[in-house]
Protein backbone atom coordinates (compact mmCIF):
# COMPACT_ATOMS: atom_id res chain seq x y z
CA UNK A 1 0.00 0.00 0.00
CA UNK A 2 1.42 3.71 -1.03
CA UNK A 3 0.31 6.84 0.92
CA UNK A 4 -0.66 9.54 -1.11
CA UNK A 5 -0.05 13.30 -0.25
CA UNK A 6 -2.03 16.45 -1.48
CA UNK A 7 -2.52 19.82 -0.92
CA UNK A 8 -5.77 20.69 -2.05
CA UNK A 9 -7.30 24.48 -2.81
CA UNK A 10 -11.06 25.15 -3.32
CA UNK A 11 -13.43 27.28 -3.82
CA UNK A 12 -15.92 26.05 -1.37
CA UNK A 13 -19.12 28.45 -3.01
CA UNK A 14 -20.54 26.00 -4.38
CA UNK A 15 -20.13 23.08 -2.25
CA UNK A 16 -21.58 22.08 0.95
CA UNK A 17 -18.67 21.75 3.06
CA UNK A 18 -15.86 19.21 2.63
CA UNK A 19 -17.63 15.99 4.60
CA UNK A 20 -19.09 13.13 2.38
CA UNK A 21 -23.29 13.64 2.50
CA UNK A 22 -25.79 11.46 0.61
CA UNK A 23 -26.84 13.62 -2.40
CA UNK A 24 -25.05 17.06 -1.46
CA UNK A 25 -21.92 18.28 -3.55
CA UNK A 26 -19.09 18.24 -1.42
CA UNK A 27 -15.17 18.64 -1.32
CA UNK A 28 -14.53 15.17 -0.08
CA UNK A 29 -17.32 13.41 -2.29
CA UNK A 30 -15.85 14.99 -5.13
CA UNK A 31 -12.46 13.75 -4.67
CA UNK A 32 -13.62 9.93 -3.49
CA UNK A 33 -15.65 9.88 -6.72
CA UNK A 34 -12.25 10.71 -8.85
CA UNK A 35 -9.90 8.56 -6.58
CA UNK A 36 -12.86 5.84 -7.70
CA UNK A 37 -12.42 6.56 -11.04
CA UNK A 38 -8.80 6.29 -11.35
CA UNK A 39 -8.19 2.84 -9.26
CA UNK A 40 -11.51 0.94 -9.35
CA UNK A 41 -11.47 1.36 -5.30
CA UNK A 42 -13.99 3.06 -2.99
CA UNK A 43 -10.82 4.75 -0.92
CA UNK A 44 -11.76 7.04 1.89
CA UNK A 45 -9.87 10.31 1.26
CA UNK A 46 -9.26 11.72 4.56
CA UNK A 47 -8.72 15.99 5.17
CA UNK A 48 -6.60 17.67 7.75
CA UNK A 49 -9.26 19.85 8.72
CA UNK A 50 -13.08 19.54 8.12
CA UNK A 51 -14.27 22.90 6.27
CA UNK A 52 -17.95 24.19 6.33
CA UNK A 53 -20.61 24.77 3.66
CA UNK A 54 -18.51 27.88 2.02
CA UNK A 55 -15.18 27.64 3.23
CA UNK A 56 -12.34 28.02 1.03
CA UNK A 57 -9.19 26.16 1.52
CA UNK A 58 -5.86 27.66 -0.54
CA UNK A 59 -4.09 24.51 1.37
CA UNK A 60 -6.03 21.98 2.79
CA UNK A 61 -4.11 18.55 3.32
CA UNK A 62 -5.26 14.88 2.03
CA UNK A 63 -3.97 11.41 2.09
CA UNK A 64 -5.22 8.36 1.06
CA UNK A 65 -3.80 4.68 0.92
CA UNK A 66 -4.08 2.57 -3.05
CA UNK A 67 -2.26 -0.10 -4.03
CA UNK A 68 -2.49 1.70 -7.71
CA UNK A 69 1.40 2.45 -9.48
CA UNK A 70 0.57 5.72 -10.45
CA UNK A 71 3.27 7.65 -9.12
CA UNK A 72 2.00 10.78 -7.19
CA UNK A 73 2.38 13.08 -9.87
CA UNK A 74 0.65 11.38 -11.86
CA UNK A 75 -2.05 11.22 -9.27
CA UNK A 76 -2.33 14.66 -9.23
CA UNK A 77 -2.36 15.26 -13.13
CA UNK A 78 -5.18 13.19 -13.47
CA UNK A 79 -7.38 14.49 -10.46
CA UNK A 80 -6.89 17.85 -12.11
CA UNK A 81 -7.90 16.57 -15.71
CA UNK A 82 -11.07 15.06 -13.58
CA UNK A 83 -11.88 17.78 -11.14
CA UNK A 84 -14.07 21.10 -11.66
CA UNK A 85 -11.67 23.73 -11.96
CA UNK A 86 -13.00 24.74 -8.60
CA UNK A 87 -11.06 22.23 -6.95
CA UNK A 88 -6.92 21.51 -7.24
CA UNK A 89 -4.54 19.82 -6.71
CA UNK A 90 -1.51 22.07 -6.28
CA UNK A 91 1.36 19.79 -4.77
CA UNK A 92 1.56 15.70 -4.52
CA UNK A 93 3.88 13.41 -3.08
CA UNK A 94 4.20 9.68 -1.47
CA UNK A 95 4.45 9.60 2.55
CA UNK A 96 5.53 7.36 5.00
CA UNK A 97 2.72 4.61 5.93
CA UNK A 98 2.15 6.65 9.41
CA UNK A 99 1.48 10.13 7.83
CA UNK A 100 -2.56 10.81 8.32
CA UNK A 101 -4.16 14.31 7.10
CA UNK A 102 -5.00 14.94 10.43
CA UNK A 103 -3.68 13.67 12.88
CA UNK A 104 -0.24 13.92 12.09
CA UNK A 105 -1.14 17.42 11.93
CA UNK A 106 0.87 19.91 13.81
CA UNK A 107 -0.74 22.93 13.56
CA UNK A 108 -3.51 24.95 11.12
CA UNK A 109 -3.79 28.24 9.70
CA UNK A 110 -6.94 30.04 8.65
CA UNK A 111 -7.52 33.34 7.39
CA UNK A 112 -10.83 35.51 7.46
CA UNK A 113 -11.07 38.11 5.21
CA UNK A 114 -13.17 41.60 5.76
CA UNK A 115 -12.94 43.88 3.24
CA UNK A 116 -13.49 47.12 4.03
CA UNK A 117 -14.09 49.35 0.72
CA UNK A 118 -17.88 50.59 -0.28
CA UNK A 119 -18.46 48.34 -2.60
CA UNK A 120 -16.93 44.49 -2.88
CA UNK A 121 -15.74 44.08 -7.11
CA UNK A 122 -17.46 41.21 -8.54
CA UNK A 123 -14.21 39.00 -8.49
CA UNK A 124 -14.27 39.37 -4.87
CA UNK A 125 -17.46 38.83 -3.79
CA UNK A 126 -17.02 34.67 -2.97
CA UNK A 127 -14.17 35.29 -0.82
CA UNK A 128 -14.52 37.96 1.27
CA UNK A 129 -17.42 39.12 4.27
CA UNK A 130 -18.73 43.00 3.63
CA UNK A 131 -18.02 45.11 6.47
CA UNK A 132 -17.90 48.98 5.10
CA UNK A 133 -18.58 50.62 8.69
CA UNK A 134 -16.75 52.29 11.30
CA UNK A 135 -15.14 49.67 13.33
CA UNK A 136 -11.83 50.97 15.44
CA UNK A 137 -8.92 48.66 13.85
CA UNK A 138 -6.28 49.15 16.88
CA UNK A 139 -9.16 47.42 19.82
CA UNK A 140 -9.54 44.79 17.23
CA UNK A 141 -5.71 43.91 16.97
CA UNK A 142 -5.91 43.97 20.80
CA UNK A 143 -8.84 41.83 21.24
CA UNK A 144 -7.43 38.91 18.45
CA UNK A 145 -4.09 38.63 20.77
CA UNK A 146 -6.33 38.07 23.52
CA UNK A 147 -7.38 34.35 21.71
CA UNK A 148 -3.58 33.65 22.16
CA UNK A 149 -2.49 30.45 24.23
CA UNK A 150 -4.28 27.83 25.68
CA UNK A 151 -7.94 27.98 26.54
CA UNK A 152 -11.43 26.46 26.52
CA UNK A 153 -13.12 27.72 23.81
CA UNK A 154 -16.45 26.81 25.11
CA UNK A 155 -17.56 30.36 24.60
CA UNK A 156 -16.60 30.67 20.68
CA UNK A 157 -17.74 27.38 19.12
CA UNK A 158 -20.47 25.70 18.10
CA UNK A 159 -22.47 23.56 20.52
CA UNK A 160 -21.16 20.75 19.63
CA UNK A 161 -18.14 18.91 17.31
CA UNK A 162 -15.10 20.31 16.45
CA UNK A 163 -13.25 20.49 12.88
CA UNK A 164 -12.23 17.05 13.17
CA UNK A 165 -14.70 15.07 14.55
CA UNK A 166 -18.51 15.78 15.83
CA UNK A 167 -18.31 12.85 19.18
CA UNK A 168 -15.20 15.45 20.01
CA UNK A 169 -16.24 16.53 23.88
CA UNK A 170 -12.81 18.78 24.92
CA UNK A 171 -13.01 22.10 24.50
CA UNK A 172 -9.33 23.10 25.65
CA UNK A 173 -7.58 24.30 22.55
CA UNK A 174 -4.22 25.97 22.06
CA UNK A 175 -3.81 29.03 19.67
CA UNK A 176 0.04 29.87 18.80
CA UNK A 177 -1.08 33.37 17.05
CA UNK A 178 -4.10 35.34 16.48
CA UNK A 179 -3.50 38.46 14.97
CA UNK A 180 -5.25 41.17 12.41
CA UNK A 181 -3.78 42.45 9.49
CA UNK A 182 -4.53 45.16 7.32
CA UNK A 183 -3.75 44.24 3.84
CA UNK A 184 -3.91 47.09 1.27
CA UNK A 185 -5.54 46.29 -1.83
CA UNK A 186 -6.81 48.50 -4.92
CA UNK A 187 -6.53 49.53 -8.67
CA UNK A 188 -6.63 52.23 -11.05
CA UNK A 189 -10.40 52.58 -9.90
CA UNK A 190 -9.11 53.54 -6.34
CA UNK A 191 -7.98 52.04 -2.89
CA UNK A 192 -9.33 49.53 -1.42
CA UNK A 193 -8.12 47.94 2.12
CA UNK A 194 -9.10 44.27 3.62
CA UNK A 195 -8.60 43.43 7.49
CA UNK A 196 -7.49 40.14 7.44
CA UNK A 197 -7.93 38.01 10.61
CA UNK A 198 -4.75 35.30 10.89
CA UNK A 199 -5.23 32.17 12.96
CA UNK A 200 -2.42 29.83 13.67
CA UNK A 201 -3.33 26.86 16.34
CA UNK A 202 -3.24 23.20 16.71
CA UNK A 203 -6.65 22.26 16.00
CA UNK A 204 -9.68 24.20 16.17
CA UNK A 205 -13.82 23.62 17.53
CA UNK A 206 -16.42 23.82 15.01
CA UNK A 207 -17.13 27.01 14.13
CA UNK A 208 -14.31 28.41 16.31
CA UNK A 209 -12.61 31.02 13.64
CA UNK A 210 -15.60 32.67 12.69
CA UNK A 211 -17.05 33.28 15.88
CA UNK A 212 -13.79 34.85 17.40
CA UNK A 213 -13.93 37.15 14.41
CA UNK A 214 -17.54 37.83 15.41
CA UNK A 215 -15.92 38.30 18.99
CA UNK A 216 -12.88 41.16 17.26
CA UNK A 217 -15.38 42.49 15.08
CA UNK A 218 -18.30 43.21 18.18
CA UNK A 219 -15.12 44.66 20.05
CA UNK A 220 -14.59 46.98 16.67
CA UNK A 221 -18.48 48.17 17.21
CA UNK A 222 -17.49 49.02 20.77
CA UNK A 223 -20.16 46.36 22.26
CA UNK A 224 -17.48 44.25 23.61
CA UNK A 225 -13.85 45.85 25.47
CA UNK A 226 -11.06 43.42 24.58
CA UNK A 227 -10.63 43.11 28.68
CA UNK A 228 -13.68 41.44 28.47
CA UNK A 229 -12.48 38.32 26.46
CA UNK A 230 -11.13 36.83 29.68
CA UNK A 231 -14.43 36.79 31.31
CA UNK A 232 -15.98 35.88 27.93
CA UNK A 233 -14.07 32.30 28.39
CA UNK A 234 -14.28 31.95 31.68
CA UNK A 235 -18.73 31.81 31.18
CA UNK A 236 -18.21 29.57 28.62
CA UNK A 237 -21.36 30.43 27.59
CA UNK A 238 -21.25 30.64 23.54
CA UNK A 239 -24.88 32.66 23.97
CA UNK A 240 -22.24 35.74 25.52
CA UNK A 241 -20.03 35.72 22.75
CA UNK A 242 -19.67 36.88 18.89
CA UNK A 243 -22.44 35.78 16.12
CA UNK A 244 -20.53 33.22 14.19
CA UNK A 245 -19.50 35.18 10.57
CA UNK A 246 -20.76 33.98 7.51
CA UNK A 247 -18.54 31.50 6.09
CA UNK A 248 -17.36 32.67 2.69
CA UNK A 249 -14.57 35.06 3.99
CA UNK A 250 -13.29 31.96 6.11
CA UNK A 251 -9.83 30.00 3.82
CA UNK A 252 -8.09 26.85 5.24
CA UNK A 253 -4.58 28.71 4.85
CA UNK A 254 -2.02 25.83 5.01
CA UNK A 255 -1.56 22.58 7.53
CA UNK A 256 2.18 21.73 8.90
CA UNK A 257 3.80 18.73 9.64
CA UNK A 258 6.72 17.23 11.09
CA UNK A 259 9.74 17.57 8.74
CA UNK A 260 10.03 13.91 7.47
CA UNK A 261 13.59 13.58 8.72
CA UNK A 262 12.47 15.25 12.17
CA UNK A 263 9.51 12.61 12.24
CA UNK A 264 10.68 10.91 15.03
CA UNK A 265 11.30 13.54 17.19
CA UNK A 266 8.88 16.03 15.58
CA UNK A 267 9.43 19.51 15.64
CA UNK A 268 7.79 22.29 17.57
CA UNK A 269 5.29 23.95 16.08
CA UNK A 270 5.52 27.27 17.71
CA UNK A 271 9.42 27.70 16.06
CA UNK A 272 8.35 27.43 12.72
CA UNK A 273 8.00 29.80 10.30
CA UNK A 274 5.20 30.57 8.41
CA UNK A 275 5.78 31.90 4.47
CA UNK B 1 -33.35 64.96 -17.96
CA UNK B 2 -30.38 63.87 -16.32
CA UNK B 3 -27.44 62.18 -17.40
CA UNK B 4 -26.26 59.70 -14.89
CA UNK B 5 -22.54 58.10 -15.67
CA UNK B 6 -21.62 55.08 -13.69
CA UNK B 7 -18.35 53.18 -13.45
CA UNK B 8 -18.97 49.07 -13.68
CA UNK B 9 -17.23 46.01 -12.73
CA UNK B 10 -18.77 42.81 -13.62
CA UNK B 11 -17.63 39.18 -13.98
CA UNK B 12 -18.57 37.86 -16.93
CA UNK B 13 -18.20 34.16 -16.48
CA UNK B 14 -22.22 33.44 -16.64
CA UNK B 15 -22.72 36.15 -19.07
CA UNK B 16 -23.62 36.11 -22.66
CA UNK B 17 -21.71 39.05 -22.88
CA UNK B 18 -22.37 42.81 -22.76
CA UNK B 19 -25.36 43.59 -25.03
CA UNK B 20 -28.48 42.92 -24.70
CA UNK B 21 -30.36 39.81 -26.25
CA UNK B 22 -33.96 38.27 -25.64
CA UNK B 23 -33.66 34.95 -23.27
CA UNK B 24 -29.94 35.78 -22.22
CA UNK B 25 -28.60 36.94 -18.87
CA UNK B 26 -26.82 39.97 -20.28
CA UNK B 27 -24.75 43.25 -18.71
CA UNK B 28 -26.99 45.31 -20.47
CA UNK B 29 -29.94 43.68 -20.29
CA UNK B 30 -29.29 43.09 -16.55
CA UNK B 31 -28.36 46.94 -15.83
CA UNK B 32 -31.80 47.97 -17.70
CA UNK B 33 -33.90 45.63 -15.82
CA UNK B 34 -33.07 47.22 -13.19
CA UNK B 35 -32.43 50.89 -14.07
CA UNK B 36 -36.95 50.07 -15.66
CA UNK B 37 -37.19 48.83 -11.64
CA UNK B 38 -35.74 52.32 -10.04
CA UNK B 39 -37.59 54.40 -12.36
CA UNK B 40 -40.45 52.74 -14.20
CA UNK B 41 -39.05 53.69 -17.48
CA UNK B 42 -37.37 51.28 -19.89
CA UNK B 43 -34.02 53.01 -20.94
CA UNK B 44 -31.22 52.03 -23.00
CA UNK B 45 -27.94 51.67 -20.89
CA UNK B 46 -25.27 52.66 -23.15
CA UNK B 47 -21.91 50.90 -22.26
CA UNK B 48 -18.14 51.81 -23.45
CA UNK B 49 -16.95 48.80 -24.92
CA UNK B 50 -19.48 45.77 -26.17
CA UNK B 51 -17.66 43.12 -24.40
CA UNK B 52 -18.44 39.24 -25.64
CA UNK B 53 -19.65 36.64 -23.91
CA UNK B 54 -17.19 35.08 -21.11
CA UNK B 55 -15.40 38.72 -21.25
CA UNK B 56 -14.93 40.89 -17.81
CA UNK B 57 -14.83 44.51 -16.76
CA UNK B 58 -13.00 45.79 -13.96
CA UNK B 59 -14.22 49.62 -15.31
CA UNK B 60 -16.51 50.00 -17.76
CA UNK B 61 -18.48 53.32 -17.93
CA UNK B 62 -22.08 53.23 -18.73
CA UNK B 63 -24.52 55.85 -18.43
CA UNK B 64 -28.27 56.83 -19.01
CA UNK B 65 -31.09 59.85 -19.23
CA UNK B 66 -33.35 59.56 -16.87
CA UNK B 67 -35.94 62.37 -15.44
CA UNK B 68 -35.62 60.57 -11.78
CA UNK B 69 -34.84 62.55 -8.50
CA UNK B 70 -32.36 59.90 -7.39
CA UNK B 71 -28.96 61.11 -7.13
CA UNK B 72 -25.98 59.79 -8.92
CA UNK B 73 -24.90 58.49 -5.01
CA UNK B 74 -28.54 56.73 -4.31
CA UNK B 75 -28.79 54.88 -7.56
CA UNK B 76 -26.02 53.56 -7.14
CA UNK B 77 -26.65 52.46 -3.92
CA UNK B 78 -29.77 51.09 -5.61
CA UNK B 79 -28.05 49.05 -8.51
CA UNK B 80 -25.87 47.51 -6.04
CA UNK B 81 -28.85 46.93 -3.63
CA UNK B 82 -30.46 44.81 -6.65
CA UNK B 83 -27.71 43.50 -9.09
CA UNK B 84 -26.22 39.96 -8.65
CA UNK B 85 -22.75 40.61 -6.95
CA UNK B 86 -21.03 39.48 -10.12
CA UNK B 87 -21.79 42.93 -11.22
CA UNK B 88 -21.03 46.21 -9.02
CA UNK B 89 -21.23 49.58 -9.83
CA UNK B 90 -18.02 50.92 -8.57
CA UNK B 91 -18.39 54.90 -9.18
CA UNK B 92 -21.38 57.34 -9.98
CA UNK B 93 -21.68 60.78 -10.66
CA UNK B 94 -23.90 63.32 -12.85
CA UNK B 95 -22.33 64.41 -16.07
CA UNK B 96 -23.34 67.25 -18.82
CA UNK B 97 -26.34 66.32 -21.13
CA UNK B 98 -23.44 65.76 -23.89
CA UNK B 99 -21.50 62.69 -21.92
CA UNK B 100 -22.01 59.87 -24.19
CA UNK B 101 -19.73 56.40 -22.39
CA UNK B 102 -18.92 54.97 -26.25
CA UNK B 103 -18.89 58.15 -28.19
CA UNK B 104 -17.36 60.30 -25.90
CA UNK B 105 -14.38 58.10 -25.06
CA UNK B 106 -10.90 59.17 -25.66
CA UNK B 107 -9.09 55.84 -24.96
CA UNK B 108 -9.68 52.44 -24.08
CA UNK B 109 -7.50 49.43 -22.05
CA UNK B 110 -7.91 46.15 -22.31
CA UNK B 111 -5.89 43.61 -20.24
CA UNK B 112 -5.46 39.81 -21.24
CA UNK B 113 -3.81 37.44 -18.01
CA UNK B 114 -2.25 34.37 -19.18
CA UNK B 115 -1.49 32.54 -15.78
CA UNK B 116 2.27 30.17 -16.45
CA UNK B 117 1.74 28.63 -13.14
CA UNK B 118 1.57 24.71 -13.84
CA UNK B 119 -2.40 24.64 -11.64
CA UNK B 120 -4.18 27.42 -11.98
CA UNK B 121 -5.64 28.39 -8.63
CA UNK B 122 -9.75 27.45 -7.88
CA UNK B 123 -9.95 31.11 -7.08
CA UNK B 124 -8.58 32.42 -10.63
CA UNK B 125 -9.74 29.53 -13.16
CA UNK B 126 -12.41 32.48 -14.11
CA UNK B 127 -10.13 35.17 -15.24
CA UNK B 128 -7.19 33.72 -16.59
CA UNK B 129 -6.32 31.50 -19.74
CA UNK B 130 -3.68 28.78 -18.52
CA UNK B 131 -0.83 28.27 -20.93
CA UNK B 132 2.23 26.45 -18.30
CA UNK B 133 4.16 25.63 -22.39
CA UNK B 134 7.61 27.13 -23.20
CA UNK B 135 7.07 30.42 -24.33
CA UNK B 136 9.48 32.85 -25.26
CA UNK B 137 8.65 36.04 -23.36
CA UNK B 138 10.88 38.72 -25.03
CA UNK B 139 10.39 37.70 -28.45
CA UNK B 140 6.21 37.83 -27.36
CA UNK B 141 7.26 41.18 -25.33
CA UNK B 142 8.42 42.46 -28.70
CA UNK B 143 5.59 41.13 -30.82
CA UNK B 144 3.13 42.87 -28.37
CA UNK B 145 5.06 46.67 -29.47
CA UNK B 146 4.52 45.76 -33.17
CA UNK B 147 0.93 46.31 -32.86
CA UNK B 148 1.38 50.02 -31.24
CA UNK B 149 0.53 52.79 -34.05
CA UNK B 150 -2.51 53.44 -36.84
CA UNK B 151 -2.79 50.41 -38.69
CA UNK B 152 -5.44 48.24 -40.85
CA UNK B 153 -6.66 45.57 -38.44
CA UNK B 154 -8.14 43.72 -40.20
CA UNK B 155 -6.03 40.72 -40.43
CA UNK B 156 -6.62 40.42 -36.35
CA UNK B 157 -10.38 41.20 -35.94
CA UNK B 158 -13.63 38.93 -36.40
CA UNK B 159 -14.83 38.91 -40.23
CA UNK B 160 -16.68 41.95 -39.55
CA UNK B 161 -17.81 44.53 -36.72
CA UNK B 162 -16.56 46.58 -33.87
CA UNK B 163 -17.23 46.71 -30.46
CA UNK B 164 -18.76 49.77 -31.32
CA UNK B 165 -21.37 48.48 -33.99
CA UNK B 166 -21.46 45.25 -36.23
CA UNK B 167 -22.33 47.76 -39.13
CA UNK B 168 -18.77 49.04 -38.82
CA UNK B 169 -16.73 48.83 -41.75
CA UNK B 170 -13.99 50.87 -41.03
CA UNK B 171 -10.84 49.02 -40.04
CA UNK B 172 -8.24 51.07 -38.96
CA UNK B 173 -7.38 51.60 -35.96
CA UNK B 174 -5.15 53.53 -33.73
CA UNK B 175 -3.00 51.53 -30.62
CA UNK B 176 -1.28 54.04 -27.86
CA UNK B 177 0.47 51.51 -25.96
CA UNK B 178 0.56 47.23 -26.32
CA UNK B 179 3.14 45.90 -23.78
CA UNK B 180 3.27 42.46 -22.22
CA UNK B 181 4.34 42.48 -18.26
CA UNK B 182 4.64 40.06 -16.09
CA UNK B 183 3.78 39.83 -12.50
CA UNK B 184 4.75 37.86 -9.91
CA UNK B 185 2.28 36.19 -7.58
CA UNK B 186 2.43 33.09 -5.34
CA UNK B 187 1.54 32.16 -1.97
CA UNK B 188 2.97 30.36 0.80
CA UNK B 189 2.31 27.31 -0.90
CA UNK B 190 4.86 28.51 -4.03
CA UNK B 191 5.42 31.51 -6.39
CA UNK B 192 3.40 31.92 -9.49
CA UNK B 193 3.67 34.14 -12.63
CA UNK B 194 0.82 35.78 -14.89
CA UNK B 195 1.76 37.59 -18.59
CA UNK B 196 -0.39 39.87 -19.31
CA UNK B 197 -0.74 41.74 -22.57
CA UNK B 198 -2.21 45.33 -21.75
CA UNK B 199 -3.27 47.30 -25.13
CA UNK B 200 -4.43 50.57 -24.85
CA UNK B 201 -6.39 52.21 -27.78
CA UNK B 202 -9.21 54.42 -29.43
CA UNK B 203 -11.20 51.80 -30.16
CA UNK B 204 -10.76 48.56 -31.24
CA UNK B 205 -12.62 45.91 -34.06
CA UNK B 206 -13.87 42.81 -32.25
CA UNK B 207 -12.00 39.76 -31.46
CA UNK B 208 -8.91 42.39 -32.24
CA UNK B 209 -7.54 42.04 -28.85
CA UNK B 210 -8.02 38.20 -28.23
CA UNK B 211 -6.71 37.97 -31.90
CA UNK B 212 -3.73 39.88 -31.46
CA UNK B 213 -2.89 37.92 -27.93
CA UNK B 214 -2.99 35.05 -29.80
CA UNK B 215 -0.87 35.91 -32.61
CA UNK B 216 1.70 36.85 -29.88
CA UNK B 217 1.55 33.70 -28.08
CA UNK B 218 2.35 31.94 -31.39
CA UNK B 219 5.37 34.49 -31.46
CA UNK B 220 6.13 32.62 -28.12
CA UNK B 221 5.85 29.43 -29.55
CA UNK B 222 8.39 30.29 -32.20
CA UNK B 223 5.35 29.94 -34.94
CA UNK B 224 6.22 33.41 -36.17
CA UNK B 225 8.93 36.04 -35.84
CA UNK B 226 7.96 39.50 -34.39
CA UNK B 227 9.29 40.78 -37.77
CA UNK B 228 6.55 39.00 -39.50
CA UNK B 229 3.86 41.34 -37.98
CA UNK B 230 3.99 43.82 -40.44
CA UNK B 231 3.08 41.54 -42.99
CA UNK B 232 0.42 40.04 -41.58
CA UNK B 233 -1.02 43.63 -40.95
CA UNK B 234 -0.40 43.59 -45.05
CA UNK B 235 -2.21 40.78 -46.00
CA UNK B 236 -4.92 42.04 -44.52
CA UNK B 237 -6.83 38.26 -44.48
CA UNK B 238 -7.59 37.05 -40.16
CA UNK B 239 -6.71 33.33 -41.58
CA UNK B 240 -3.12 34.14 -41.14
CA UNK B 241 -2.65 35.56 -37.99
CA UNK B 242 -3.12 33.89 -34.61
CA UNK B 243 -6.09 32.16 -32.84
CA UNK B 244 -8.61 33.99 -31.26
CA UNK B 245 -8.21 33.32 -27.41
CA UNK B 246 -10.58 32.25 -24.76
CA UNK B 247 -12.67 35.34 -23.71
CA UNK B 248 -12.55 34.31 -20.00
CA UNK B 249 -8.62 35.81 -20.12
CA UNK B 250 -10.00 39.26 -21.37
CA UNK B 251 -10.95 42.43 -18.81
CA UNK B 252 -11.64 45.85 -20.02
CA UNK B 253 -9.84 47.94 -17.53
CA UNK B 254 -10.91 51.01 -17.85
CA UNK B 255 -12.25 53.80 -20.19
CA UNK B 256 -10.69 57.37 -20.38
CA UNK B 257 -12.30 60.69 -21.13
CA UNK B 258 -11.83 64.23 -21.13
CA UNK B 259 -11.60 65.84 -17.76
CA UNK B 260 -14.52 67.74 -17.58
CA UNK B 261 -13.37 71.20 -17.28
CA UNK B 262 -11.22 70.62 -20.39
CA UNK B 263 -13.99 68.99 -22.37
CA UNK B 264 -14.31 71.96 -24.86
CA UNK B 265 -10.75 71.11 -25.91
CA UNK B 266 -10.17 67.44 -25.27
CA UNK B 267 -6.84 66.42 -24.26
CA UNK B 268 -4.66 64.50 -25.31
CA UNK B 269 -5.21 60.58 -24.56
CA UNK B 270 -1.71 59.77 -25.52
CA UNK B 271 -0.05 62.41 -22.51
CA UNK B 272 -2.49 60.56 -20.05
CA UNK B 273 -0.96 58.77 -17.42
CA UNK B 274 -2.45 55.60 -16.46
CA UNK B 275 -2.86 54.55 -12.69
Amino acid sequence: MRNIKFIVAYDGTDFSGWQSQPGQPTIQGTLTDVVEKLTQCRLMIQGAGRTDAGVHAAGQVVNFKTQSALHAGEFQRAFNALLPPSIRVLAAEEVGPDFHSRWSALAKTYRYRIFRGRVVPPFLWRYVQHDPYELDFDAMAEAARRFEGEHDFTSFAASTGSEEDDRERATTRIVYSSELLRVQNGNSHGPSEEWVYVVRGKSFLRYMVRKIVGTVVDVGRGKVAPSDIPELFALRDRSKSGATMPPHGLCLDNVEYPDPENSLTGDAPESRKLA
